[in-house]
């Protein structure tokens, strides 16, 4: 009685269950191919599918704010697939050795809806989030950008870093964190890298003489990272943290007399810098710009800013990347998150079947 | 660093990950316990839910339609926990042997966001659907009600007649489906179940001398599944299969004629057999009659109509349960969805750490 499944993720699926990588094995994964070479081919999905904008089904993330955080899911889709993202932000949970930022997602077939991929998006988060940045910033800082201050030196930093190092050409750091462990632990890391890289003192330390300036901060708050006479003609502002109501990074004077830059419009006035503006405040989606339809920057003088939150597409783009990486290196395990039915229309008569051996393995490997 | 966590879901989360219970093993757990059972707990679970109502962030689900089907994340939340379902609706998956709805879900820590427990929800979405049913007609149908129409005998009609005989008092089913292979798979799976079964030739035939009738069709279309002239004094409409825009099941004039209850006004005027009318169509939510705060049935001759679309706060009762019977029972195995960081500002250090053997399980059981 089945039609034969054409498409092979769907069969793979049909088969043997959802296509599960935890969080060690996508570590491993990004291990084996490079964190630089990841953060590149995420980017290359994330241009691929911002110039074919129009194609998916949009829509602001949804959020369930708490005293302690916010917990959100985002979802989008094409014609053939659906992918949505779970993540939540708590400044807090490192006083429990938590992650400030948790996530996951799923990778889902259009036709079916069929879960095809379940993925840890901890780390991949972190990975499309400075893929995304660089994209941002090769579109619209100076050719010639070459210092960068990173302001937050946490969790998100040294991917920030390799991002701009690999993709906008940046060869020199200059780093600064309220928590000097913080930065001492970015050089830690970073050694080898080949960036050259100075801790600053201070934000306006470390602003001073860069062409672009990431601020990737924790604090759910509005704070005032940058204020306007630490910017120079020509910057570009890549402003990561700013990204929920109530947290924002840049002062409001800096936004005015610079070009704004955003992913999905009605949801970056929600979430972005420019939330404290009217909604007329004039923005430009990135994906306009990419494919040409908009100008990006006008002159070396302006100011640009990415007024990042991180929108559903970016994980669409990234988990197409990590479920390819995953079959094509031979990565993850099958899951029965779906029940396999002999008769899908008989879903009481499969309690009946006989029980799996206790302590059985549910799961089973799949060549890529 | 860390301080200790106080409360123990989250704590085990800390030492060993996600608790995940697969489909094969949520079928064994509701084995174990016995489908009536579980449907009785999950109703109470519900009834304690409906009941502290106004605890909830509540929202109407997300849908992402597509030619073939539907796609849905409904999220809610409490000041505890918060909860999300993945479940999509496509009548044409039993041609590839897949099912029309699939289905899983989460349960997080609302103070720190930590995903505790992933399950299926396909198993339970049947469990619970039933479940929010035989409480809606426990509330709303006449208390002598002994006979039920069964229409559409597809993958969640024995759950309902299961909970309708326990939690009601059902005691006689006359069932119909435009597939007699799906009656007769009715009859054999509620065979030994006590229920007195007819297998009737049309809706018309099956509703005769009913006093519930459940509707319970799959097709995705305006179907007119029941008419004014099938409609008795005093029969409560139980209608399960009308639930996303573009899909309902009983005439206009029926619900004119009727009272109507829903579960969440906003959802249901999209998705109910209420999205045909006016905004201002009189409809109460199940919770104030549980409560006591609006009346239910005002009279013998009355008919009632719950117009049910199935709401997140079912699933996050439903989750509840599950995840509570899974730690008695010690089921389900943990998973690392979320890295387990030895410095959680360090994602980037966690890269160098060594890589797990390949192959090696990356599952640990932990006692109850």
């Amino acid at each position: 009685m089945k039609n034969a499944v054409q498409n092979p993720d769907l069969a793979r699926f049909v088969e043997a269950g959802t296509l599960y990588l935890s969080a060690p094995e996508a570590a491993e994964l990004v291990r084996r191919q490079g964190v630089a070479a990841c953060i590149e081919a995420i980017a290359a999905h994330i241009r691929a599918d911002f110039l074919r904008w129009a194609d998916f089904d949009k829509t602001a993330r949804v959020a369930a704010h708490s005293k302690d955080g916010v917990i959100e899911l985002m979802p989008v889709a094409d014609d053939h697939r659906y992918s949505f993202k779970y993540v939540n932000g708590h400044p807090g949970n490192t006083r429990f050795g938590m992650s400030t930022v948790m996530a996951f997602g799923v990778l889902a077939d259009v036709d079916t809806g069929a879960p095809l991929f379940l993925s840890e998006l901890t780390l991949t988060t972190a990975l499309r989030t400075a893929a995304m940045s660089a994209l941002a910033a090769k579109t619209l800082a100076r050719p010639d950008s070459r210092v960068m201050a990173l302001i937050g030196n946490g969790a998100q930093s040294e991917f920030q870093a390799l991002a701009f190092q690999h993709l906008v050409g940046i060869t020199t750091l200059r780093v600064y964190d309220v928590d000097p462990a913080a930065s001492a632990k970015l050089v830690a890391n970073l050694q080898g890298s080949g960036l050259q890289i100075t801790v600053c003192q201070s934000t306006a330390q470390a602003v001073r003489g860069a062409d672009i300036v990431t601020t990737v901060t924790a604090d759910k708050a509005m704070a005032l990272i940058l204020t306007p006479e630490m910017i120079q003609p020509g910057m570009h502002l890549n402003a990561v943290g700013g990204d929920c109501p109530g947290k924002t990074e840049l002062h409001g004077d800096i936004l005015d007399a610079a070009k704004v830059f955003v992913e999905y419009e009605p949801q970056s006035r929600v979430e972005g810098e420019i939330q404290h503006k009217d909604a007329d405040f004039a923005v430009t989606e990135l994906w306009q710009v990419l494919r040409g339809e908009r100008a990006g920057r006008d002159s070396a003088q302006q100011v640009t800013v990415f007024d990042s939150v991180g929108f559903a597409l970016e994980d669409f783009s990234a988990l197409r990347f990590m479920m390819d990486s995953a079959l094509r290196l031979g990565m993850g395990e099958r899951i029965a998150l779906i029940p396999q039915l002999a008769n899908p229309k008989n879903l009481f008569g499969s309690l009946n079947a006989s029980a799996p051996a206790a302590g059985a393995r549910r799961t089973v490997r799949l060549a890529a």
